[in-house]
């Protein structure tokens, strides 16, 4: 098959996108239906109908752009990623695997061949869990792993509840129609960077990714007793900050304590109320996140976390509510779809390797519904989710042709 | 001397000064400048001009409401507090003296007494330091412990200056202006509530400050590497916020063991960035508040906490960026004031008992430029900063009673 991706189109259209920030450049901060994300998503889905793609949207924002086979009544192959981005992210999270799979798309239309399953590309609404606390918001709906009733009860952190909050960017109608049958894809492949070291290390151009690793995460309210900071003695406080630093630590002691490598803890978010300089904090709310390929291992982890807040806060007199955002089991990839990059990686001649993502992908969700895989490209120094991340036009590109390549033959 | 105090109409203007909120009620949060510190301001001066007072504001926002005494070119005898409140803060805190001070004027009034002195009612800006990180703003200014260019310099968290803050509420000209000279006022009285527990589990009505405490508060700025919370290894991380867990226990640790009960610290401030549950924090803002009654002694603390924080920061790979907000002196009554009130306390048949405070107040600046004393009131259980800070009608009743007698004595 003569392929060839425009590498330079598609540096320059990565580029745009980047730009489309509710930050200066180079900080890409595009939270789920700001005012960026919707700019965003204007820009992509001009691309996709210039490209000539039939464009629909459900009810919570999920974009599809297709590009229909020559038997439209088979199940389509699929492609995709998100555009939304943590604040102070980068230009490549989401966004290779959203314009590369268009340009993947593109590439198979310049090369004349019209497949015979249609080939449709997927934009998920909220991979990121900014705004409403839980990561891959659209390909949770779409799999049925999140029902509409729980859907109708998140909220932002200002109180906006995501119904009101899709109403306001133009997505209606009820959560319940975002579901899709299992069945409906033939396959889905999502094309990523690798957010990890790995491969830029080990100068491997690709990664073909076998599993996805098990993520949970964790919210937990603290709630002490406040007071003036001048005028109450220190024996007589609950802190809720003290405890929340008490937590945190003990979080890293744990994911240090496994004895093994893959296990990660994080509090990436910790907010405290009052929040005055002169006041003690009365109440504070922290979100853990916990990881590892094993996850028997991480429910371990997790354990110990609830253990040691307990303890916590029994010793300073705080009471903690906690929540389990969300504890999803890890995704094995179909064999099928991995043994086709394999095959098109090799026929290119691109070296690739088998890995494991530690990160986080709405290819998680999606393999509940489709038989599923990933495509790793390197970023330098598996840099992610800082404005400093980078994949080079030349791995983007190659990741791309294989995508290409891959889709073509799924579709056949 | 025949003095009434209106009790119930003074608890229902501290009432419907708490009502005037950025928040529900109960609770109170009128930071400087915003929408609901206009309304209390405006409130505020209604009563002043009803009770017949002229009113003056200086560059900074501080108002000056004087009942003129026969001779009114001798300095005047002032009384006052702040009406601003921190977030989630209660009624009492501040508008106690500011109203309490206006009744002590309109009791005067109402026995029919023209004082020879002036009586001058100040309501200070800003004496909460959440908007500019500073506290006393106004009284800083005024007693030229903070000069102009410093000022000009201050900015809020959203990077608003005081300048344009200033502006945007109404008070214009340089901020040179605000300083008053020293003899300006013979006397300052300033009537709080005493947020501690000490009158409230005594019994006692009424307290006479002798001292006030030496505060000090500091910015710390954690830089560490930010990164994908499931990709980066845990020995790998430069983790931000962990740092800051640690510093704040250290701060607790050193408060704690002093050896004195008059040693606190608080870490009441905490941001981090970029703040989301995926994402190492890479930068970290804390904001530690240190207070002694013994200046030597706070400063030894302080050296214990920059020590300790050097010392993770080398421990953890991170960087921190430490700014010494304020480190004030502590402040010593003025003999004679502190004599006049307890002669009032005496013949008004009201037990008060001699006291130091712990909380930080307009009057540790005030005390730079005039012959300076505090009146404290109970407040139930010691509570303060909190929407459930309560102080009695018949407690502010007595305060005032006894701040009216004293404020006419220095007048003569």
């Amino acid at each position: 098959m003569n392929l060839e991706i425009d590498r330079d189109r598609l540096a320059r259209e990565l580029d745009e996108l980047g730009a489309i920030s509710g930050e200066p450049a180079p900080v890409v901060t595009r939270v789920v239906f700001t005012e960026a994300d919707r700019r965003g998503r204007a820009f992509v889905k001009q691309l996709c109908a210039d490209a000539g793609l039939q464009i629909r949207e459900d009810a919570v924002g999920n974009t599809f752009a297709r590009w229909d086979g020559s038997n439209a009544r088979l199940p389509a192959v699929a492609t995709g990623s998100h555009i939304d981005a943590i604040p102070n992210a980068g230009r490549f999270d989401g966004t290779v695997g959203v314009l590369g799979g268009l340009e993947a798309i593109r590439a198979l239309q310049r090369a004349g061949r019209r497949p015979r399953r249609s080939i449709e590309l997927v934009i998920f609404t909220a991979e990121e869990p900014t705004r409403f606390g839980i990561g891959c918001l659209g390909s949770r709906f779409m799999s049925g792993l999140l029902d509409a009733e729980a859907g109708r009860r998140l909220k932002d952190r200002g109180g906006v509840s995501l119904d009101d909050a899709r109403d306001d960017a133009g997505f209606h109608g009820p959560l319940s129609t975002v579901r899709l049958p299992e069945g409906f894809y033939a396959a889905f492949i999502e094309l990523h960077i690798e957010q990890g070291p790995r491969l830029d290390l080990g100068g491997i151009p690709l990664g073909v990714v076998t599993a996805i690793a098990a993520p949970a995460s964790l919210r937990m309210t603290i709630e002490g007793e406040g007071g003036h900071a001048g005028a109450v003695l220190m024996p007589d406080r609950h802190d809720a900050f003290l405890a929340a630093a008490e937590i945190a630590l003990a979080v890293e002691k744990a994911a240090s304590g496994t004895g093994a490598v893959d296990s990660v803890g994080t509090v990436g978010v910790c907010e405290i109320f009052p929040g005055a300089v002169n006041s003690i904090p009365s109440r504070v709310r922290i979100e853990i996140d916990i990881r590892d390929i094993d996850p028997q291992r991480r429910d371990v982890l997790l354990a110990g976390v609830f253990f040691e807040s307990g303890k916590v806060a029994k010793r300073r007199g705080v009471t903690i509510q906690s929540e389990v955002l969300n504890s999803d089991p890890p995704a094995t990839c179909d064999p099928t779809v991995v043994a086709a990059l394999a095959e098109s990686c090799e026929r290119r001649g691109l070296r690739y390797e088998r890995m494991i993502s530690r990160a986080y992908h709405d290819s998680l969700f999606m393999s509940r519904i489709a038989p599923a895989a990933m495509l790793f490209i390197p970023c330098r120094g598996g840099v992610s989710h800082r404005p400093d991340e980078y994949a080079s036009p030349e791995a983007i590109s190659q990741g791309t042709l294989v995508l290409a390549e891959t889709l073509a033959r799924l579709a056949e």
